[in-house]
């Protein structure tokens, strides 16, 4: 198996790395790809070293296996239809062809299926999309969900590396923001990515539009709120329902127990109790009434949310589904 | 006026005298109470000091105009009940009586109304029911609020002092918890108050309650998820509102910006930018469709979510309402 990994320093290339490692994922070869900023570095990868090389316009014009992205949308808008011509999978982190027909978004505890006998780009959701599906598909396909509210406590590391510098030097007394909108230590920021015409954020849109199309049902209403929280890893969702059929409480806890990379617990609740797992912590589960719930989630966003994710599609792309 | 404080050395007892020297009510004579580990020490009001005292069994076994509590629901059970036989009007900031039948839950803006002729006590409610109700009621009374959805982001000075002192600590290396049930550094922690039998917390089960008795319309269906965060100063809550009849959003602008004390602004949008301040910032409305809506609010909440109330509450009823 021949790889690449393009973005290879950022946060979540480096966990991408990692968890290669921890699935024991032994390619042939291997290479590393970054801006000409973090070219020449050597980074580890199962014991050897692999120096960084810079991104440019024929490095992907080769043959590899498979193609992991995580370097932005730009980026993976011009390389990874190279890759993909050259006969890869690519598996692009970025929001770049999450919407495009014919691209595969998946989740493979979700819809895997997509990947049998695919070539190609496949998409990995966006991170706060990710870890609410994974606790809410089994209830959807069970009782059917019509409404979905949804405010995030989202970590600074969704931001990359950056986002964490950030607070740091904020927790150290700077009064600078550039990554974030406002100043986010002491402070919560409700604005992530731009607002758009019609006045929800680039990263609420993702939530609506690819919660949809994982879960394969246009019709789900959904309404988030994205907000940014000084905590470094770990993203946090409120989670409310409304379903077509009615259910009691013991109705979702089987759900949730039978959905897979999900625990359903009241101990593990905060995101600083869970960073570096590769599960999806449910808890509070709570209702008034047979067609309303609410749910509180947990999760490493690095992970689950995007690494954990991606060498997922891989491994279940590589066994053949 | 004879005016005293209960509880005068905490977050919301000194905030309480400030607010009632900014809004320039000089008392003929003012007693300050605490409990026995404050007493002695010596408060300035409207530039005179004055000696907090103990609160003994007798203390307001006398007659005073208005009574203003903030010392927790355990005090104001045995000692508001005295203050008012004796003739006060008692301002309670506790939780103690804010459920009790004949006992009015006053937001003054919105139900000041019954402070009319009122003598005994009135009930202050909980910190992010204020701010919510503030930016809901003429919503409410034109458009019929039927089901909300409330996540909020609260101030760590919400639990008092002993909050963000707890928080300072954490900030400066400190591994233990005791007032938050984990860390908040770096940390979200979505229990606030004890978890009940029907799995709500005590704060949710507060916002349901109170909203629907400020209100005055028990058929609201309220589905709260309260979270501490590591902010010093100011809630936040993302509320999702379903109405019994159609509006557009300018319709819902046209009543927030006719509500009292509620500024409509996509400018202000995170507590570090309005702690200080004894208005609620409304912002990022948006909306799908014809019958529902998010929007954002940010209020301070020892201000407008606990002092700034008791003290409108006092004028107002001083005033003939």
């Amino acid at each position: 198996m021949k790889l690449a990994v393009v973005g290879a320093t950022g946060e979540v290339g480096r966990m991408m790395l990692k968890k290669l490692e921890e699935e024991s994922i032994e390619p042939d070869g291997i290479d590393l790809f970054s801006s000409s900023r973090s070219a020449g570095s050597l980074m580890k990868f199962t014991g050897k070293s692999v120096e960084v090389r810079e991104l440019r316009e024929d490095s992907l014009r080769t043959y590899y296996d498979y193609v992991l992205f995580s370097a932005g949308a730009s980026v993976s808008k011009v390389f990874a239809p190279i890759a993909a011509s050259y006969g890869a999978v690519v598996i692009d982190n970025s929001s770049a062809f999450r919407q495009s027909e014919g691209i595969p978004l998946v989740v493979p505890e979700i819809n895997g299926f997509l990947l049998k006998d695919y070539r190609g780009i496949v998409a990995n959701p966006n991170c706060s999309t990710i870890q609410m599906v994974l606790s809410l598909y089994k209830i959807h396909r069970k009782f059917g969900l019509r409404i979905v509210v949804v405010s995030t406590y989202q970590a600074v590391s969704g931001a990359g590396n950056r986002g964490i510098v950030e607070l740091e030097k904020q927790e150290a007394g700077s009064q600078d923001h550039a990554v974030f909108v406002r100043k986010i230590h002491r402070n919560v920021v409700p604005v992530i990515g731009d607002i758009l015409e019609n006045s929800f954020s680039v990263e609420e849109m993702k939530m609506v539009n690819e919660t949809r199309k994982i879960l394969g049902d246009s019709k789900i209403s959904i309404w988030p709120t994205t907000v940014r929280v000084p905590v470094m890893h770990g993203h946090s969702e409120a989670i409310f329902c409304e379903t077509e059929k009615p259910f009691d409480l013991e109705d979702l806890r089987v759900e949730l127990r039978a959905s897979e990379d999900v625990v359903l617990t009241d101990e593990k609740f905060t995101p600083a109790e869970i960073a570096g797992s590769d599960l999806v912590y449910v808890s509070r589960i709570r209702s008034f009434d047979s067609h309303r719930f609410l749910l509180w989630n947990v999760a490493d966003n690095i992970r689950v949310g995007a690494a954990t994710n991606a060498v997922r599609i891989l491994k279940m792309h590589a066994g053949g589904v």
